[in-house]
C-alpha cells in the first residue's frame, strides 16, 4: 500500500477515544469490558482502511470486531467510517501485530481474519509474512482453543507460502477457495483492495484454517 | 477420458507378462524379486496412456515405477510406449485402484503420483475421487512410513476438494504451487493431457502431501 503522511492523524486518532482504544494493554483478558457484552471477539491484522471490518460488524451484530492498524494515515480512514457508522460491535487498535500478546490474553478472541497482508515476496523477508510461524504462535496465543484464521489475498505466491506454513504448523484447512468471486461462498465482505483487483479480473484467493 | 474399445487390447496385454504383472499378488512385500534390485518405488495411480511414468523411469533410473491403470483401452498405449522404451524399471498393472491393498504390503511403495485424476465434480460422487479419505487410507497402507503423494491436476474444484482432504487426513502439505507451468519446479514431466491443457493456457495445480 502506498503511504502517504497525513497531517493531523495523531490528534484525529486521540479524539476518538470511544472508537480507537488508546490504553489496550488495560482491558488484556477482559474486552467485555469494552464491549459490555460478552459476544464471541474477532480480530483483523492489518485493517487497512476498515471496509471489511465495518460490512462485518454491519452484517453480524453479534459479534464484536476489533481492527489491528499500525499505519496511522491509513487507520484514520477506518476511523471515518466507523464515526459515520457509529456501530456499537467495533473498535481499532493503533499498534503493531507484532505486539498483539501485550493486549490480549488466551481466549479473549474467537476468530483472526488476514485479508490481502503484505505479500514480502522476497524470501529473506519471509518472517514478516503474517502467516510466518512465529505470527501463528502469536495468534494461537489469544485465540480460543480450536480458533480459526480465516484469510484472503490476490497474491499467489503469498497464498502457496500460507497453505504450507498453517499446515506446517499443525493446523487444519477445512476450507479453499482458489476463486472466491466465482465460487459458491456466500455472505463475503470485500475490502478496498478485493474491489479493485477483482475489478481488474484478478482471482481472489481464500482459505480457512483451524487450531487443533 | 473419452473411452473407446480397443478390439484386441486384452489379447496385446496378455502378451506381454514381462511389462504387464498378470499376477501381482504373488509379488506383494517382495516387489523386489521384479525389478530384481532393491531401488525403492513409485506408483502413479490411474497411469492412462504413460507418458508421464516412461518420461520419470527414464529421467530416474534408480527409481521403480509402476503404473497402475484399469482401463485397458488405455493401458495397451501406455504399453506401446514401454515396448519402445524397453525400460527396466517400469511396470503396469491393469488393476482397479481400490484394490490395490491386495498386491502391496505396508512398505512396498515410496511414493504415489495422482495426475489429472477424474475430479468427479458431483457432491455424491466424492468418494470415487482418487484423493478422498478411503484412498488416502488405501495409500498408507501400502506407503513408507512418512510417504508421500504428488498430485497434479488441471481441475480447481478438484485440487480445492484434496488440499482440505489432505489436511483432514492429517497429512502435510509441503509443497503447493497454483500455477506449475510459471513456477521454479524443475524436473516436471507432463502427462498428455497437462500437454493439452497447459497448451490452452490452462493453469495446472501441483501439490505434495506428506503421511505423518
Amino acid at each position: 500500500m502506498r503511504l502517504r503522511n497525513k497531517p493531523g492523524a495523531q490528534e484525529r486518532l486521540d479524539s476518538y477515544p470511544q472508537y480507537i482504544i488508546a490504553n489496550p494493554a488495560e482491558y488484556k483478558g477482559k474486552w467485555q469490558e469494552v464491549f459490555e457484552n460478552d459476544h464471541p471477539i474477532h480480530i483483523e491484522v492489518g485493517t487497512g482502511k476498515g471496509q471489511f471490518l465495518v460490512g462485518m460488524a454491519k452484517q453480524n451484530p453479534h459479534i464484536n470486531y476489533i481492527g489491528i492498524e499500525l499505519y496511522k494515515s491509513v487507520i484514520v480512514s477506518a476511523l471515518d467510517k466507523l464515526i459515520e457508522e457509529d456501530l456499537p460491535n467495533l473498535r481499532l487498535l493503533n499498534v503493531d501485530a507484532s505486539e498483539l500478546g501485550d493486549y490480549f490474553a488466551k481466549g479473549d478472541v474467537s476468530q483472526v481474519y488476514l485479508n490481502f497482508s503484505d505479500p514480502w515476496p522476497k524470501v529473506r523477508h519471509a518472517k514478516r509474512r503474517l502467516t510466518y510461524k512465529t505470527f501463528l504462535k502469536l495468534y494461537e496465543d489469544l485465540l480460543i482453543n480450536q480458533g480459526e484464521i480465516h484469510f484472503k489475498t490476490d497474491n499467489q505466491g503469498l497464498f502457496e507460502y500460507s497453505l504450507t506454513s498453517f499446515s506446517e504448523y499443525g493446523m487444519l484447512l477445512k476450507y479453499v477457495s482458489l476463486d472466491l468471486h466465482n465460487s459458491d461462498f456466500e455472505g463475503n465482505v470485500m475490502t478496498e483492495y478485493e474491489e479493485r483487483f477483482s475489478r481488474k479480473g484478478q482471482r481472489i484467493y481464500r482459505c480457512e484454517a483451524k487450531y487443533q
